[in-house]
């Protein structure tokens, strides 16, 4: 064996797909060596990924002979001692239950650079880390947490596909910086997340399922049952108790499309209901320093998720709406109605309010959806991207509220009058349309509170740092330097 | 205060949320001291991402007992002067109308680095900037201008969420490299812009307001006005007048439906004028080397706005149509033309011609509806950066010049043999599709005029960088290497 | 010329437009020199966007006099030997045929780096490439394969468009550092491709043509003649042998909107069929060590645009479906419908079977396509790369076959009883949704199977590591440290 370490050694494809071992100088002796210990998917495409970028691989395997086929002819594949000898930083990717295997190679990686690329097996708030413990083990080596965010699928891509990002933390900065330097040269981009400590947090990551989406989703999902179950005591429920009418066939479609927009437009409001709240808050302390209470804050960096779900729901509406015609159930209607209209000698049907009602609730109704449809679009991280902070607060501010103004009136337009009319309140229920716009309305009048001159100005200055218990401290240089167009609150 | 100098101060959290500031070493030694001036919103989103990221945060304030319970625990808060003494890199985050209270610090800026963060209020075209003043106040500090286009929420949640890009510029180029370095292990993409009277340029980027979208929808809004008032001339006006038909119902859906195609294929011609133009002014000139005119050059800079507006026009054609038969005025009619069809005995209605009519039409305009998602998708940021520069001409060309070929016979099919009907021509006005017509035609007859041999030839020749007044030239090896695929006039 | 070499030269823009050498010292001294042979389009962008990042450039031109005009005024035009010799990094901007021309330079260029950033004329697997030739051509200088998949437009613009990534090759490890520092001053993100024999392959990227789409693409066309070919067969020309019905106008919509959704259906179900393939594979040999058969790797690695294909046949069929209603052929039907109904005195036309069958089948319909448009929207490069891989693999495979299923459902209740008609064997042919779930069905049914406890459990055991042939291998600290999630076959 040492004569194997004095020399490196690379394999070229043998006759037959076969491969051997030769012993050759490398062509590139410049070039640094990493070590990977650990012989899984994710090692072979690391090594695959670091050959590529013009690191010389050595690969630390239990069983070298067999593992040797798995990897790509430029990696070298040894045992884990002279990998551990031969590398000055290398990667640990074996299960983090294996750790202590590992112990026989302490002396060899004393003073070395350890990179943990450990997964959790699930969500844990409680350390020690994976990458802690590898730390532990090996109190003389440089434990550096990455990689485990990046999957074997884009190393093996190269990073153009899939996110770019390497998230990595170390207690040894000398360590994360050559790290840091790796990762640039694959082409990927190091975010430093600081001290060792982060590591639970970044093993956490890839463990993670929609986080911010859940309370978003419930909530859309029992609005949705509420409205259903009330859509289908009205419609369906009423009328077969009272006459005996059968109009189940109503629960598929007709019912989900009432249900639909209901959820979409409480959704709608509730994304601008916590900027009010915040607003009103900091008019009621007089200050912006103040912390929001926590359920408040989850409620504002949410608001997101909650105007995709009411787009969605939006979106659903207006398919539901356009297969309407589609339907057997109208076509008989239809044909039934010319066959009334025919028996009566009716030579006219047209009603002229019926008309204009339906002409102009439709047409609000899609000038409400093109401005959710933008919305949409820029909240494409890609799209996002590319406007600056004013023109976002602008998309999501002005052209939000003017969609829910929008969605507002072709909801009462839909209702029209029948609010009004007694024959709506079955079984005492209010008309849904009612329901559905008490939260809209709040929030527009609310809006409409803040517009005030005297209100808007006083949040103006409360928003560039004016404090109602010390006037002075506006006069002061210690503000922000930034025109309060960013407030987190404001859009 | 000399006590405090000479011993780096971190703070804990004390009993029941307060904290204390505590005398102790600070664990990381070796990491570098930043300095922040200025307590607000972005100073404390800064102070935490620079800890996060590994560095020790110094923030300096008029009033450093009041201001620690806003930063996080790691930055320690102390006088301006003495974090001016103590990093050797700050962050000026103070309203640029106060700078001027900074110069007591003057001596203990000299020689070091100062990034200046500010904004402007307004766009400007007339230095100085913030940053050139700030450069003018403290002549022997290096100043570089940067993180003002990054906003609080991007630096408090790290560069995974929004644009990463920070734009710095300086006279310094040392200075500058200091602050690339911080960008990019913070983990953002720093871009060298220059030098510092580039500044000016960066503090108006957060203030634009769609600058490029300003013509194309000024010109999309007087398309749309013009041919909506001409339908409603024709349409509603001209009835009314000569025969007392009351058909005002028709202004909320059934005249905007008209109008917006026709704005939505004026504007996909528009989209391949420029381009026509600038190819037909390069034969003229026989060389592509002279420049065009400027408002050649910013309408070809446009494209992609003028196209997605021709695209959303289009989209909401699609809706308003579909939306057709959810109408009561659509049932109505159709329940008067049944009670019409039995009165008079009918028993088939069917017109062979007219059923041909609007199955060709309706397909065709699903297939240029299909062909124009396929180009707006691709100018999604995201999708173009994943093709490469043949795959984009392709799209963005030949699938741009079906989607305007089908769009063009689209509306040559609904006109059908209308034009030749004089009952057409209301108060002698042509029917809109006709007026709707010249400019696509115009543009594919120019396209066509572009593919024949001979003028193809020539233009290519051109592009590769030959000139028609020294032919010798293209022998030469001073040409471009690339082989004129990229050509900006030829998308 | 030597008087010139000792001093760097600046122009100055003159009066009227013309400009003039003026021999000056450069404000920036420190900044380095960088050179650029050619004066093509490239030349001249590459020429700002280095001048813009701070450095010198100068531009070796044949006719530095006439050329000089077109660059910016911060470059220096002059001759290529002066070029050479002042700078120590070089561009090579010619075309590739003329590099033998640049002989004359080869001692200026000795011990320097050039950039080779052509790109070939079409796609080619054999060597030498363009920066072979040139590193054959000058040996004693250091090439460097880069910036070809970078536009002229992307260079003027900045990065801030478009892609950002360079990607770069070069034998000499220290010339390939330096060029990705340059990089990355420029705003851009080097990714090192490895030695300079990738150059090839760098040469091709911007050559191709969408490659990973030209089989999904010809896969959807077949599968489209296909069923159109077999429903023009039964709904056109039978009825018309047989019973001389006209229906030939049920060409451009009816047929159309029949087979898109087969097409969307069976494409969709060709997305999971390689998985399934892949884990029967798996499970029978016992190992997933082994290497899939080619066509099932590149099947694998296109499913993306598999399924973006039954996306956009699956949307088209649903705007085709809502645009039925529209026209005129629809209206005659239902017209005489009405009329029939009425001389047959059919007060109430209503057939419940009917009317729950159509209800039941769109509100499927609406929810795959629901299901779809997420997957659709989760492909978009920038939505893909702001999720973790569980979050991906939950998209695209629950998700995934939710969406299955729904589509599966939607055929089968547009079915219904109708496969036991044998009015609809036309000509012997079964009805067309038969045909359509043959696919899908076993998808299904092999995803069911691989559900079953025992053969999940093994797959399981397998995607961790396990082998059939040596059980013992399960204990060894030899595995993937990573729990399996991201298993290629998997999603």
């Amino acid at each position: 064996m040492p004569d194997n370490m004095s020399r490196p050694l690379i394999r070229v494809r043998g006759e037959g797909g076969a491969s051997r071992h030769l012993e050759a100088s490398v062509a590139e002796h410049g070039s640094p060596v990493i070590g990977i210990l650990g012989t899984g998917d994710f090692s072979r495409s690391l090594a695959r990924r670091l050959s590529a970028s013009g690191y010389q691989v050595v690969v630390g395997s239990r069983t070298p002979k067999r593992s040797a086929s798995l990897f790509p002819d430029e990696a070298e594949v040894t045992s884990q001692m002279e990998a551990a000898n031969q590398a000055d930083l290398l990667f640990i990717a074996v299960f983090p239950e294996h750790y202590s295997t590992l112990m026989e190679l302490k002396p060899a990686l004393a003073g070395k650079t350890l990179v943990d690329v450990s997964n959790g097996l699930r969500i844990s708030h409680d350390g020690p880390s994976n990458a802690e413990q590898l730390a532990d083990f090996f109190p003389e080596s440089s434990v550096v947490k990455g990689f485990n965010t990046i999957s074997a699928w884009t190393l093996q891509m190269g990073p153009r596909d899939g996110s770019r990002q390497v998230l990595l933390c170390s207690d040894n900065s000398k360590a994360k910086s050559s790290v840091m330097q790796l990762c640039r040269r694959m082409g990927f981009i190091p975010v430093d997340m600081g001290r060792l400590s982060s590591s639970l947090e970044i093993e956490n990551i890839p463990l993670y399922l929609f986080p911010s989406w859940r309370i978003p989703i419930l909530c859309t999902l029992l609005l949705f049952i509420f409205f259903y179950v009330y859509n289908f005591t009205r419609d369906v429920l009423q009328p077969y108790i009272t006459a005996g009418k059968n109009t189940f066939y109503k629960m598929p479609i007709e019912i989900v499309n009432v249900t639909l927009p209901s959820v979409a437009l409480v959704m709608l409001a509730l994304v601008y209901l916590p900027g009010l709240f915040a607003a009103f808050q900091q008019l009621w302390w007089g200050t912006k320093y103040n912390r929001f209470p926590n359920w408040l804050d989850g409620w504002l960096s949410r608001r997101k998720q909650f105007g995709l779900c009411s787009f969605l729901c939006a979106a659903l509406h207006v398919i539901y709406s356009l297969c309407l015609p589609l339907r057997k159930s109208a076509r008989y209607k239809l044909l039934n109605a010319a066959f009334k209209q025919v028996k009566d000698g009716v030579q006219d049907a047209w009603i002229e309010e019926d008309v204009w009602r339906m002409e102009l609730y439709l047409s609000v109704g899609i000038m409400a959806l093109g401005l959710l449809s933008l919305l949409a679009v820029t909240s494409l991280p890609s799209v996002a991207n590319t406007v600056n902070w004013r023109e976002f607060s602008f998309i999501q501010s002005t052209i939000g509220y003017c969609a829910l103004s929008m969605a507002t009136l072709h909801t009462v337009l839909y209702g029209w009058n029948r609010a009004f009319d007694p024959a709506q309140y079955r079984f005492n229920l209010p008309p849904t349309f009612l329901l559905v716009l008490i939260v809209p309305l709040m929030v527009l009048l609310g809006r409409l509170a803040l517009v005030l001159p005297c209100v808007a100005l006083r949040l103006r200055k409360i928003r560039r740092g004016w404090e109602k218990s010390r006037h002075i401290r506006f006069t002061l240089p210690d503000e922000d330097c930034r025109n309060g167009l960013e407030d987190v609150s404001n859009v």
